[in-house]
């Protein structure tokens, strides 16, 4: 218990759980909690640590079958999405674990309302479900590229001024449905800053083994900054609520960045106090009654 | 248009958009708005129009492919959501209508949220999508059978007094929700007696051919009649809105139930100005040359 005390004193400063007054330069995305470099080993070993103890917490959420834990993931390009996904995740049970990636809606998506692709994706008690970007791109690259809004198909009745702010509510009101159904909630912004995506850019394009990971299109969303950072506060501002607080992660220092993610997924499995389903007496004599009989058996 | 002026007056008194007074007594379910049995084949006729009406709005609504309209059917067994179904829709074309009937949930439905298996069938734009039965379930035969909301594997923190009242709330954000994106929602409530509904059943015990549609299940529900009823108004007060109002449809005589539903749904597409896409200037020259090389064509 006093583990998770510090762990939760850890990660508070990143967690924005009342919006109103969040301005996104008040968080510095170089911060590492006033860790060194040096620190780097030990944060490793630590990050390691807790991807044990998830493992063990997982395996009672799955046990226990009434909780489901739903991560989200936003962030600006290369800012380590994948990454710490992989590094935090990893050694887990992947038969509990389910990760979905949004790309670009397909036209059937379209066609439909802008949750629909993602509601059916929610995760099933018992299990852990990422989302590698989420719903919440409906107001941010749909925020910033009008285009895309028109390519919804909304009767033109329903597109007004009000529109991001109805998407707020109505995504606040379907998250706080989800947490009493017993889904979990916790939001990821990985705030990278400007001149560390560039050098993440130039690495991609200068080693041939991450040149995949390089589009042409990075660097025209790259030229939007601005309208992204405007859109992320402002989604923050409307959207970070006690039942699904967003955590502002510092993303220059890769180390850093997968340390806070891990942490906060070990708090919050460790507040749900999870157990292995109890076994009664009656239950535990007929498992004797069988037990004894298979020893029988001939 | 004065048509359409007549249908809306016709249904407006079985029409509930503000809950809080709602009384079921105060609704009779053997009216038949002033006509008398006589009306009968003029009523059948009536509906056959309605129906062509209905088919010439759908294809609207298909082409425009802007709206999709979510009609909803609850009620005691044998009130006649089956029939009531086939003989308002059919005529209309299937590519552009979908219905699903919602049975007992399966175990993986169970393991998730409770909208979870119906927001996936939410129609598209350009759609009718018909719910017989539906979330409004977790509100009647899960209130009146409190085993079945065990079956929910909900963690006990989770589930209080304030149940049914949190899941009202829940539904009107989402059909708030879905308003917002283009789903326009109606819903019925087919309001049969309990005499009538005895005489439906023995006609099902006593015709062969109806002998299918019994179930013994159905009795055992018939025996927690009050239990439902008081379920349903509550579920009406609580959930009845202007975006998505309930239809209380008085269903002891089918012909008028069907009037009724089929007025509705005719009423309701009248309201969206529907039309084919418009074809601008450009366009239709564009046409124009295709259609003359095609003309040509060796």
């Amino acid at each position: 218990m006093k583990n998770r005390h510090r762990l939760s004193e850890f990660v508070e400063p990143y967690r924005v759980d009342k919006g109103k007054n969040f301005k996104l330069k008040d968080h510095d995305p170089g911060d590492t909690g006033g860790l060194s470099e040096e620190f780097k080993p030990t944060a490793i070993d630590l990050l390691q640590k807790s991807v044990h103890q998830l493992a063990d917490f997982q395996d009672k959420l799955y046990a226990q079958d009434r909780w489901a834990l739903l991560l989200i993931f936003q962030a600006m390009d290369a800012a380590g999405k994948d990454s710490t996904i992989k590094h935090v995740m990893s050694g887990i049970n992947p038969q509990g674990c389910q990760v979905y990636s949004f790309k670009s809606p397909s036209t059937e998506e379209l066609d439909h309302d802008f949750l629909w692709r993602s509601v059916s994706r929610v995760p099933e008690r018992g299990r852990i479900g990422i989302f590698n970007r989420s719903y919440y791109e409906e107001v941010l690259v749909v925020r910033v590229h009008r285009n895309l809004l028109e390519a919804q198909h909304l009767p033109d009745e329903l597109i007004s001024k009000k529109i991001w702010q109805q998407r707020f509510e109505d995504i606040n009101a379907y998250e706080r449905y989800l947490t009493r159904n017993g889904v979990v909630i916790r939001k990821f912004f990985l705030n990278v800053s400007k001149a560390e995506q560039k050098k993440r850019f130039l690495a991609r394009l200068d080693d041939p083994h991450k040149n995949w990971k390089f589009s042409e299109a990075d660097l025209r969303e790259r030229d939007c900054w601005k309208e992204y950072q405007d859109a992320y506060e402002d989604m923050i501002q409307n959207t970070a609520t006690k039942h699904a607080p967003w955590f502002v992660v510092p993303a220059d220092n890769k180390w850093f960045t997968r340390l806070v993610v891990g942490s906060v997924v070990a708090d919050t499995l460790a507040g749900l106090n999870l157990k292995y389903p109890a076994v009664d007496a009656a239950k535990r004599k007929q498992l004797a009654e069988v037990r004894a009989n298979l020893v029988e058996e001939k």
